[in-house]
């Protein structure tokens, strides 16, 4: 990681001073469109974040926390802001909540909107840029695996790689060695993927990984359609999110497989559709209720001028339903 | 309904003076918990909201609207948000959203929080009390079926009454006559409850209702449960949600019975698990979306100072699949 990197090295890298790299990031009027770009550019280069001291002298604040997440249709978020709440309790702060979409008809980045409502922090549960990110001004903590790379801030996330290998063990010691898997893109369906290809080989199995065109029941139900088509089927199936591993026993369905006497599933996230009687779905569990008052337990340190580990990976857990069955 | 009541009917219904209750609307320290307890009483009593023009003395806006809803694991607000953004969009407000249990870490209602963001107005898709929605101040409209009284505020919902029917018809017209409803507490479950009971007996049918505890997946199994184990078992179902429905559908698996073979199953919500290849469910739709731009526009007209309809009903619509067959 190297040292963290100070507005001065900003400042070097954009050739420009120091005065104009702050004025940038108060977002001031007086700076060309050029040198801003040039200062955003450093910026994103070095994943410079300002220290608290700096974001203190910006002004006052609303003793509230900022929550960003990806989409709202992913409940995922709903158990996050559970054990955020136990967290934030103490010390009082209020939550505000945004996906990526909640104010894209303004353009605007909900980075940028608690900005504008002057939060004290930010749980950062979904992507964004390393400059919208510097911009901001206050204690961050990011939340799950993300594909952005934020030096100095810490991380809590489950330990994805880890879940991909639980539930390829398991069905390895359900007795299976055909064993697919059905993936998506997106950081935390390749850390998902790596964990299932790490065991696999482990175990001197092939990796059998069919890629859908996105994380969604239908896409990956289209994937599974294909794999289950193929002359040598797979006896089982690992899908990197729930609603995928209800494609997956769609299509096979409609192949006339039953789950699972024909093939076994096991999907990740353990939302609440796989507790569904009809579903009842082997799946990996994250904890993010856990997951949730750990970040929030470090927000605090970071809020109180402390320092917070600087990534924290728990271990997840297999949900054992009747989706999976010995070979 | 009535005229609609002013700031004197409060004052002389509480006995206090006009000034008085202004100051309790202004959350101030200088009142007595007694004379504020009256002052609410009174309020919640007369169902009264300030004019625009009171909230306007009250400062500045921040060109921000509040959305109200009762969970963030219901995903009907998804579809509710999108149709906002494109009302919204036209005149630059931005969006901010929360559910019941967002701040209650904080004990603070979500329509204090919004009203501590100082927003412009509200949208109120979940359930409110009327003293929260008095001492608000700004323009509110009601988004879907609430058991909330609001007097003087215009109401954007689906007829789910005519929902109800939608899905008995549909059922009665497959060849069906003996249709049960699993319904849940609620205002909207009650009103499609009551257009299924209407249908039947329309139809010269006997409605035949199982209530579950609660609106989920759960609940709807073990009341669907003891329905299907009576002796007269009924050949159809009407559950108010897709969640319940697949309750249904997974209570019936448990007794061998198979969907729609030897059951037909209509759901509510058209959610997105309901479009699901393994699920492929019969539901009644009411466009969320479309609800969430009328809203929107309605909420535009009275932050513009005039007028909105005082209520709307938008008709649903059956979207059918593969849950439902002649009998």
């Amino acid at each position: 990681m190297g040292k963290r990197p100070t507005i001065y090295d900003v400042a070097a890298r954009a050739g420009v001073s120091k005065s104009l790299v702050s004025l940038v990031l108060q977002d001031s009027p007086r700076v060309s469109p050029d040198k801003r770009e040039a200062v955003l550019s450093a910026v994103e280069a070095l994943g410079y974040t300002p220290s608290r001291l700096a974001a203190g002298l910006a002004g006052s604040r609303t003793r509230s926390v900022g929550v960003v997440i990806d989409e709202f249709e992913n409940l995922w978020f709903a158990p996050v802001l559970a054990g955020l709440r136990v967290a934030l309790a103490a010390e009082r702060y209020s939550l505000s909540v945004a996906d990526a979409e909640l104010n894209s008809h303004l353009d605007l980045d909900p980075l940028e909107a608690f900005r504008a409502l002057r939060v004290d922090g930010v749980i950062l549960a979904g992507e964004a840029s390393a400059a919208a990110l510097a911009r901001l001004g206050v204690p961050v903590v990011v939340l799950g695996t993300r594909a952005v790379e934020v030096p100095g801030i810490p991380t809590v996330a489950s330990d994805e790689l880890a879940g991909g290998r639980l539930a390829t063990a398991h069905l390895a010691e359900l007795g299976h060695s055909d064993i697919a898997c059905v993936s998506a893109p997106g950081a935390s369906a390749a850390a998902r993927e790596a964990g299932y290809a790490a065991e696999m080989r482990e175990r001197g199995l092939t990796p059998r990984i069919a890629h859908a065109a996105h994380t969604s029941e239908a896409a990956a139900g289209h994937a599974a359609a294909a794999l289950l088509g193929e002359a040598r089927r797979p006896s089982a199936v690992f899908a990197v999110n729930d609603p995928m591993a209800l494609g997956v026993i769609g299509a096979a369905a409609q192949c006339g497989l039953a789950v699972p006497r024909d093939l076994s599933v096991v999907g990740y996230d353990d939302s609440p559709l796989a507790a569904y009687e009809l579903v009842s779905l082997t799946s990996v569990s994250g904890d993010p209720r856990e997951l949730g008052e750990v970040a929030g337990r470090e927000l605090l340190a970071l809020l109180g001028g402390g320092q917070a580990a600087p990534a924290t990976l728990m271990p997840p857990r297999l949900v054992q339903r009747r989706s999976t069955a010995r070979r």
